[in-house]
């Protein structure tokens, strides 16, 4: 009955300017990344960890442990070109075989997850195999087609999908084992296109991914806030 | 071929805590929806401005008035029980019956919209006669059903909606002529309700809508940058 963590940190993106990828930008003073794995550490300290890095960046993680003590042991796996070969990759990192455990799948870019939210989604996942954190829209929400043209949905049935997504690790592999598709966007897609529902719990609104640089200035203002 | 604002700041919101609604707390040390008729004001200086009011609250905006020295002129309309009430009294309280002229509802709260988007969303008005800005979704998108079940969408088809929502003022009038409904959560969906299509630009990613405190922290950070 292990608890396992894939933390997707396989992005080369330098968008955000500066010259390391956004996971490594410091966010109160230490790499994102870092600041994400305490979470999960602090939630479940029995976790294992594989971080899926993308093979350029392997020295400068090593690097930046070593920089900053940071001596949580992550198992390292290599990203692919999409989500979902840097994940595949990450779930090849785990030999268990066992049927009671249940993985992890998280954006390294979400420093912000509350302790109580990965807790719930292990526990959660425990039972229904298929477990994502999201919110509701606070905006108004019209769905496009291919026309162009749009039409208005009730907001209260739009959820807004987070991380960590949870599963029973042998289900994950099971969906995994799907060859890609486009429409393979996050890790409740690849589960849902092998036919088995999705569980929703509440996320917590301070969940952001951090993607520009005015996410990274809210996620130190969230942070130094407490 | 006038240009009108109604300015939907009716709410008696307190939950963000103090003695004013929100859109009266301060940003950069003025209200937030003197900072939103000012976006409006450098668009287009020549809009006709209808500010949508609880009675209650019809007072302190005159009081804020005037210790803020705030001399942009604005006609006060009153608020009702929902949103389409309080755009529908500010639509009353415009005169104009010309076939030419344009109307923008916008929120209070939103004091981060652009010069331009506002005025790209007049241009398209002029022509189209409904549109509203949005930005695709970050996150990934699951749609709930009444039975708690949810279903992965592409997220490059959810545009999150934001305003100013601008129309012909013809076709605003028209369209809130239609008895309410509670489908009615924005007003692109009760243009929509008379089978009239909405064209959709894109938004700036800074216009938030100020409802919690982290978005008021928010907002002042990015308005500090400028």
């Amino acid at each position: 009955m292990s608890n396992y963590l894939i933390l997707v940190a396989g992005g080369q993106g330098l968008r955000m300017g500066g010259d390391v990828p956004k996971q490594f930008m410091l966010l109160g003073g230490r790499p994102i990344v870092m600041r994400t794995i305490d979470c999960f550490v602090e939630a479940l300290p029995d976790v294992h960890i594989v971080i899926v890095l993308h093979p350029d960046y392997v020295e400068m993680w090593k690097r930046l442990c070593k920089e900053h003590d940071f001596r949580v042991d992550c198992q390292i796996a290599l990203g692919g070109t999409e989500r979902y070969h840097s994940v595949k990759n990450g779930l090849a990192a785990i030999s268990s075989e066992s049927a009671d455990d249940v993985v992890a799948v998280h954006d390294a870019v979400r420093p912000l997850v509350s302790v109580e939210v990965i807790r719930h989604a292990f526990a959660e996942a425990r039972q229904s195999g298929a477990v994502v954190p999201a919110l509701p829209s606070v905006e108004s929400v019209r769905l496009v087609d291919g026309s162009g043209r749009s039409v208005a949905v009730n907001r209260n049935n739009v959820m807004l999908v987070q991380t960590p997504q949870v599963f029973s690790l042998s289900l994950l592999r099971q969906a995994y084992a799907q060859l890609y598709r486009e429409s393979f966007t996050d890790d409740a897609s690849v589960v849902e296109a092998l036919g088995h529902a999705i569980q929703i719990i509440p996320g917590n609104r301070e969940n952001i991914k951090i993607t520009t640089p005015s996410d990274l200035r809210m996620a130190e203002l969230l942070t130094s806030d407490n």
